[in-house]
């Protein structure tokens, strides 16, 4: 029975929620991203390169010829429980040395996780807060759940807790349901900074005073160049903090294997969500982390990743020391994957785009990371993945581009600064700025944001 | 911070669709239904020792060593398209030739699959139509995007087109929002009937004339015993019918590779549906199943799957045949892995429950299947798993708790039969029963239900 094909004869019946996705404009570029004369500073792709691949490969082979019939068949809802045993052990790494395997839910990557959280707590219309910037896949998840987000400022130091305490209090005024706080402590995504012990302290007695739930997305904890791993706001605080983990960064993203620590009650409900979404992760993948935490020297390759991480550091910070134009500023992760930049003279990182991409270089805009339409002079900066002379290779052109930017705009004179540490050439000042709003979905070229 | 700790002090904080979330109380029987001495007729596993486990195993092993850094990263969030690729000559044969590979998302499952539609279509509120009894992780998706679940009645041809047509007219009476219909065409689950090819014409025909959105679950469609595949919903049109597919069952579950065929601008909308809840597909598991089909003789272990089902099938029903008791009814199933059996004199299957797993049998009660708590006199019967022996010492400890109830109820008269075949001892009558009505979530011993 064909019919005159209107574009889409099924548009006036999505849900509310679909109406606010968008294809992101950033997506559009991936394909000229992905071309190999670009050198990209726009994904968030782990150095999977690094891994013994011949021995992860006959591991998960083993395991297969070895226990098939487990490793292919349905399993638990809630996942394996040999795995969510290493998993406790793997927390304890950052001091959350009381929780239970009972407490775990493993997911579908540690998105799967905040997924069922968002899901198990918001109601369209609540508030959640996050901080501005943050991770772009979180506000597509607070975005399909119709929550708004309202947007916490950072600094050198993380999340500022007189801007959450501030926040908390502007929602109480107005009304607002907050369901959680939203947080990324360690090396940030986008923001590359990690939020310190003082204020870790901090925000947990906040939480403690406001009643406050907070989700704390951990992926890069284990990822630090200097230092060991940070105390998690979730051993301070088991009630009170859920918590989210993940192996993509510190072992393999394509295997799809995060989780959540939760209390036994919220634990309970998120088992009940995450069957109706997927009825259980993958077994397979499930048992080749088991087994690679089992039999591999797993601890050696983090040190190994964050070797490798911390050369592409150096060199980006390198290079953006020698060669980006006054007025630019960045902060200086001392782990994980990103470094957040702010063009100078109000220059906008999405106009600029196109023409980076023609000078070959590829970024991702600030925009992305905003639930409001902020971040246009800002961009992110990943250095995970491409090689230390590809680096180089790459903030030379984004400075040609940047200067060429300048030059076009050398008309205007604005000065501005941001609240980040202003490493640049100039002389920096310092000035909170405070971003809040509501949802926006832009998303940067690929999932891997 | 410690606190006086209450039973769950976010209870008042969670969203409106996780309140109706229950833990079922048969998952409460799940240790027990597990213990070896029990015969489970409860769960739905595949047979998957009958796969070559070593091949799949090597195959596997050689795929990470060979291509890691592919198998191990970040994929799109549309699913790997060598993938999709087969995936549409998988489709081909149920008659759907004109999928493009650009129309399918591959999912986590078909369940994640079936979320992804049901978040992009259904606010709070509106209708689903399903068959009555309905496959119970649907029910569960359904329920959590707090959509209402109105039965259509099905006879031993599949949902019945007049009840279709009835539905949709009182629902367009009282105002409600039909989203769509959901079916499950073949070897259906748990009723255990295959739509009849008229009556496939219209359903369609149907669809058409009332705009109806129908979406078309199909994970058993290859597993036929006595005859080709029958053609798809899809094959008949391709606008109004979202396909789902799985590999759960013709290959295995634990890799949870499944995928949605859909026009694109609803592609569009699940994509990036996905992308906010999982990212991606896991990689490993996509490129496992592409391989697979790629080189091992895949057509020949589906029909190796269903003569083994065939098999317990036929030990299925050369029981019930030989000791059901008088008044006992159910569904000749030829294809899939359920038998839909109607106990007599009005016993409720669920009250029963007990007793079978004392009497060391399992099954899943039928009030899991319907949203509105019908289906006390029913149970789900599952072939797919124990070995004919296993299955004939079922059926009779089955025959011999059920002919116990009888006795103790004999004080009861009722005679009572339904809308399925009855092929029981005592002469049937046919009569249509009509099950509508809301959600609730009681569900099945375990997620593989
Ligand atoms: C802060 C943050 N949270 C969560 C994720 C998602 O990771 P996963 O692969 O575990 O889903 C990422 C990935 O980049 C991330 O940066
Ligand atoms: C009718 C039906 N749909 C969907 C599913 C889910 O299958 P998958 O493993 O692909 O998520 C099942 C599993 O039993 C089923 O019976």
């Amino acid at each position: 029975m064909p019919r005159h094909p209107r574009l889409d004869p099924l548009a006036d019946r999505y849900a509310a929620r679909t109406h606010g996705m968008k294809t992101s404009e950033i997506r559009a570029l991936f394909s000229v991203v992905s071309r190999p004369e670009v050198v990209s500073l726009a994904g968030g792709m782990p150095a999977v390169t690094a891994l013994p691949l011949d021995a992860v490969g006959s591991m998960i082979g083993e395991l297969v010829s070895g226990m098939g019939a487990q490793t292919l068949q349905y399993g638990s809802g809630q996942g394996d429980p040999r795995l969510r045993e290493r998993i406790c052990d793997v927390m304890a790494l950052e001091g959350i040395t009381d929780a239970s395997p009972s407490e775990v839910v493993v997911t579908v990557g540690s998105q799967q996780g905040l997924d069922l959280v968002t899901r198990v707590f918001c109601d369209p219309g609540d508030v959640v807060l996050a901080e501005g910037p943050s991770y772009v896949g979180a506000l597509g998840v607070f975005q399909a759940a119709e929550a708004r987000v309202r947007h916490v400022p950072m600094d050198d130091d993380g999340l500022i807790p007189e801007a959450l305490e501030q926040a908390l209090l502007e929602c109480r005024a107005n009304g607002d349901r907050v369901k959680f706080l939203y947080t990324v402590p360690n090396y940030h995504n986008p923001g590359g900074v990690t939020l310190s012990e003082p204020r870790r302290q901090a925000i947990v007695d906040i939480a403690d005073r406001y009643d406050l739930l907070v989700i704390e997305d951990n992926p890069y904890g284990l990822l630090g160049f200097d230092r060991e791993p940070m105390r998690a706001l979730r051993a301070r605080d088991a009630q009170r903090v859920v918590y989210l983990g993940s192996f993509s960064k510190t072992f393999s993203p394509g295997l799809r294997v995060g989780w959540v620590l939760a209390p036994l009650a919220v634990r309970e409900k998120l088992v009940l969500a995450t069957e109706a979404q997927v009825l259980c992760p993958p077994s397979l993948t499930q048992y080749a982390v088991a087994r690679y935490l089992d039999t591999q020297p797993w601890r050696e390759q983090i040190k190994l990743f964050t070797e490798l991480y911390r050369e592409r550091r150096d060199a980006t910070l390198e290079s953006l020391d020698a060669l980006m134009p006054p007025g630019t500023t960045w902060t200086r992760p001392d782990g994980g994957f990103y470094v957040w930049l702010k063009l100078p003279n109000g220059l906008d990182s999405k106009l600029m785009q196109p023409r980076a991409v023609n000078a070959h270089v590829a970024y991702v805009p600030g925009i992305g990371f905003y639930a409001d339409g902020s971040g246009r002079e800002h961009m992110r900066l990943s250095y995970c993945y491409p090689e230390p002379d590809q680096i180089r290779e790459g903030v030379r052109r984004l400075a040609r581009v940047i200067e060429a930017e300048l030059d076009l705009h050398s008309t205007f004179d604005a000065v501005d600064t941001g609240s980040f540490r202003a490493v640049g050439r100039p002389v920096p000042t310092h000035t909170a700025e405070t971003l809040v709003g509501p949802a926006n979905s832009d998303r940067s070229e690929d999932p891997r944001a």
